[in-house]
């Protein structure tokens, strides 16, 4: 199956051009191919547009799909949506082959639009490419699977494991490299998520400036509504800033905020503590199906303590504060057997710094798992 | 001047069997060469034995070294020691040639060997392969042209810069390659040092096991002898173990250690700081030139605050603790700018972990400052 590798990965680049527009929906590219030559490409513009699928047979020069060779990221969907089924105009078009990265994650309908071409006489091949596939639509995978958004953590600290002084400035800890690979990963997260506290020391405008890419939504967890309305996350595009507080916080505040045109999400405390976990299922309907955790400290070991984070991307710079606000603080491990290990591990250089990865969830045992429940979250792609 | 690397890689290797017995003394192989053949080998195996030339000289089997070629890794010692100066045995020998790795680093006597032997009518090449030279020597060339010994601190940490749980726990942080790399560190050093505090939670042997190679001396830093008699540290060849106290620690307890065979140095306070660099002169007249630190956090606080670490190799294992002892702990640094930084880095994988190395000495460097104060510090190579 190797022939359609470079054709899957065109699809998946055209796929990435639905960055940022198409959640809660998958990232989706589709390539036309006949006798060796792409006649026509398409991908999923924003949620409620056309499927990848439609796009391409739409760009088609001549009309003329007879017998040739559809190449996509994700199975073809089988039911009426937002739009109508894609396993039909792909019929209608009299495409001859089909070749899929992936089948659809939702165990609703998972297989059956492959199942419909087969019936209807069109050769399918696949999954091609599976792991990259995966990988492009970890989010919609995990959302749609679990009801939560796919969540990675990014810390940028000093060997000693320090993310600012004890004055708390941290500019920079990390080389120009590391910044630039932490704007790319912004740019690939529906959201960026910090707390208050950094919104307030840093006053950071978490877009997407070093590389080319669509800047995130912003999450600020903020129990008591202190963000003063001065903050850059307030002024620019406040309606691209979700602030997630307390039911009890201000009632005042809360007008004056939704007044600026921010969103607001309101969940329970617990001992202090804001249940963010009840803010997803919001979250998720409203378009933030992954989320990059950027910080400070307390934020950081919260996620680490309800361990509610997916991937953890560790830039390491080569230097030492000697005192200061660590990355991570306040879990409670009594045995070095019993520290806080990963699935799944890599280290790779970063310019001069050392970027650790470590995976805690496996997208494809994930995948594995075929419990209705989950299928239950919320319906298939784009009905919602 | 390539063609003689191999020959100069394998008299660095004979120099190696010197490791552990030769400190103050350099490390020092030769190998004779007739016609591509090696026709004899010898190294510098104790202090105040025969330096490696001679060595070589006498282990030839028909005694004939006429126009042979010699391959040394430091320029042959040209004055009367506890032994006679090689060169004149060079020279009686009929040697033809001398290919040398790296000049005395001695200013005092630095290219008299080589004068002597071009002199003779000996020809001469070099410097071959000077850097592995330099860095088999670095404890040698340090204390020669400093009065200091070479320190290189060793830190097994977690990603968020643990080096042990809040109980004090921290075994094993590493995974079992890097703890054999770290053996291998303590065989290359002539001692090992750590801190009172490590000592007593630990109780460690320090000794080298997971490879093969001589253990290395042992040096706790105890300013009021609270080092328990039961250590194995005490237990165990008490002879090899030096204790760094204060001039004011209990005089029974002085004369107690060292009744039971262990060496004592006294030093003064400063501020309830041991000031450990008043060890360094008595500690390189026993031999101890290089030295491994390995903890706990404030010996490597200390070595920090001081600025007396020549190299730092951080062994971090893919993991978090969340909580407990940090590495590092007590700078006061407040601007990100001016962090420590070291002046040549390098990342490498242990295993599952990642070793990064940092080095602020850079012996090039401290061989080109020729400055007499220096070399004063204690007369040339064994005359001591």
């Amino acid at each position: 199956m190797h022939e359609y590798d470079n054709y899957m990965k065109r699809a998946i680049a055209l796929a990435r051009n639905g960055t940022g527009n198409v959640s809660p929906n998958p990232r989706v590219g589709a390539i036309i191919v006949r006798n060796s030559a792409v006649i026509a490409e398409g991908f999923h513009a924003f949620f409620g547009g056309f499927h990848a699928e439609r796009a391409a047979l739409q760009s088609l020069d001549d009309g003329d799909a007879r017998n040739a060779t559809l190449i996509v990221n994700l199975e073809p969907c089988s039911h009426h949506g937002k739009t109508p089924p894609c396993t039909q105009a792909i019929i209608d078009a009299g495409i001859g082959r089909v070749v899929y990265g992936l089948l659809d994650p939702n165990p609703l309908v998972s297989g059956r639009g492959i199942r419909q071409l087969k019936n209807a006489g069109v050769e399918v091949i696949g999954p091609v490419l599976s792991e990259a596939c995966m990988r492009l639509n970890a989010g919609f995978i995990k959302s749609i699977r679990t009801g939560k958004p796919y969540i990675t953590l990014k810390i940028a600290q000093t060997l000693d494991g320090r993310i600012a002084l004890p004055n708390g400035q941290s500019r920079w800890i990390t080389c120009a490299e590391s910044r630039k690979a932490v704007h790319l990963l912004r740019s690939e997260h529906d959201a960026v998520l910090i707390g208050i506290n950094t919104a307030l020391q840093d006053d950071p405008r978490l877009t997407v400036r070093a590389v080319p890419g669509p800047s995130p939504k912003r999450i600020v967890l903020d129990s008591a509504l202190r963000i003063p309305h001065r903050l850059k996350l307030i002024r620019n595009h406040p309606e691209k800033t979700w602030i997630v507080a307390s039911e009890n916080s201000d009632k005042t505040k809360q007008k004056n905020l939704k007044d600026l045109g921010v969103h607001l999400i309101l969940v329970p405390e617990k001992n202090g503590f804001l249940q963010v976990e009840s803010a997803w299922k919001s979250l998720i309907k409203q378009g933030i199906c992954s989320i990059l955790v950027e910080g400070g400290r307390n934020i950081f070991s919260y996620f680490f303590e309800i361990n509610a984070m997916d991937e953890v991307h560790i830039f390491i710079a080569p230097k030492v504060f000697g005192k200061g606000i660590q990355s991570i603080e306040g879990l409670n491990i009594t045995d070095p057997q019993k520290a806080v290990c990963f699935k799944k591990v890599s280290w790779e250089k970063s310019g001069t710094d050392m970027l650790f990865k470590g995976e805690n969830l496996c997208l494809q045992d994930l995948l594995k798992k075929l419990d209705a429940s989950a299928a239950s979250v919320r319906p298939t792609r784009d009905d919602a």
